[in-house]
């Protein structure tokens, strides 16, 4: 499986100890679950077709396996888990080369706007339409 | 419970949804944690002291349990949920007003570095430092 | 003058060299922004009133006069020095206590999409509302 | 000439104007400049061999062209305008293809500490090193 996005890391991403200061971890995430969608138009493309304001967070979730440095090229590799009737489980594997840098888990929903407060809409069109494209 | 922290969330917080960008979240997260620090001296006194590169993550998760908007208030609220041997459990609230916006927790270890790689070091004296000083 | 924004610099605000990290600087100058825009509303009435995108930024600059550390409180101030037709002047103090940080300076446009691209429209009703509101 | 640095721009650089968060563009201004200390060592082998805390910023500033979006790939390019006794002048543009995004400026100094404080030093042997390695 190849990375569907690889990380440069530098300075700027390393906090006082020198290493990768973890939330950066989470936005790299966001970042490959942002290209895996741009083979259906990217998340614009989501929520203009599915009436959605996009495909947010329910739940997140990092193993930290070894430390992250400047200079490291950081491959991210994203797959599906598990879809579910409102939400999708995506996988995650940072590596540096063959060293084991992060696992981690996103849980999306597509979130709708009704008329009592932000819901977690049906998932199941938007999974066709990934499944058709890949 | 006195929230540890409180966020004046901006514009520059949030994404083109319009929401929080979620790993600032985790940001937020970790400044709550480095404040929890100070009474004994911040990280910096940690490193000194315990001779560790610092109180690095071993796991970070997050249940996001409502959106937190620009303009919103956001409290912070951290506990020790449990210490180990090796790793302390850190549990964290958000809340914008009553609302609870997300919970989360985070297990951190005192990282060290040592002839075979970066091990995490016993963490019982830093327990007893952290809470004398509370 | 009261400083419109105050940072409790943290961890993860500073880079490997221990200081905070420059571009955080531009983050808070755009929060300090923000928050002089919330008596007429916030960024989102500014773009419903006026049909804008955003006030966004024609220039941007800052002189660095002192380092930065966690644990610092910065203050920052905010001052219009200059209105024209099509942009607005604002210029930056950062303060630790009575020692100065940084000194800068933003030009903002109220910039509106067009048949032919994006333009800085009239600023000029934009201004009488703040000042209104001052 | 090449570009030193590719952003692929996405969702979480963007703000809920749609467009890059401008401070972002610092980050990546940084993060090109770090790569070009890369054939040199890195910064960390500068403020080894040069005893500097870093090689800090004492102004930057940036003219925004034209606005960055998700998805674009932004090219950055940096150049040396000038070296002085005890500062280099780094020039930079970012640009989506042929369009112009951004032109900007950083003067950066080679901090030491010393007794009375942090001062700039001498940046003439680290101005050989990096001749020698380009």
């Amino acid at each position: 499986m190849a990375p569907i996005l690889t990380v440069d890391v530098t300075f700027g991403d390393c906090d006082p100890a020198g290493i990768v200061f973890y939330p950066n971890i989470f936005r790299w995430m966001d970042a490959a679950f942002q290209k895996f969608l741009r083979p259906i138009g990217g998340h614009r493309a989501v929520e203009e077709e599915f009436g959605s304001i996009g495909l947010g967070l329910a739940d997140a979730q990092a193993q930290f396996r070894s430390t992250i440095r400047e200079g490291d090229l950081l491959d991210v590799f994203l797959s599906v888990e598990k879809w579910s009737g409102r939400s999708v489980t995506l996988r995650y594997e940072g590596r540096v080369g063959e060293r084991l840098a992060f696992e981690s888990r996103e849980v999306r929903c597509l979130f709708i706007r009704t008329e009592s407060g932000i819901v977690a809409g049906d998932i199941g069109a938007l999974r066709s339409k990934l499944e058709e494209a890949s």
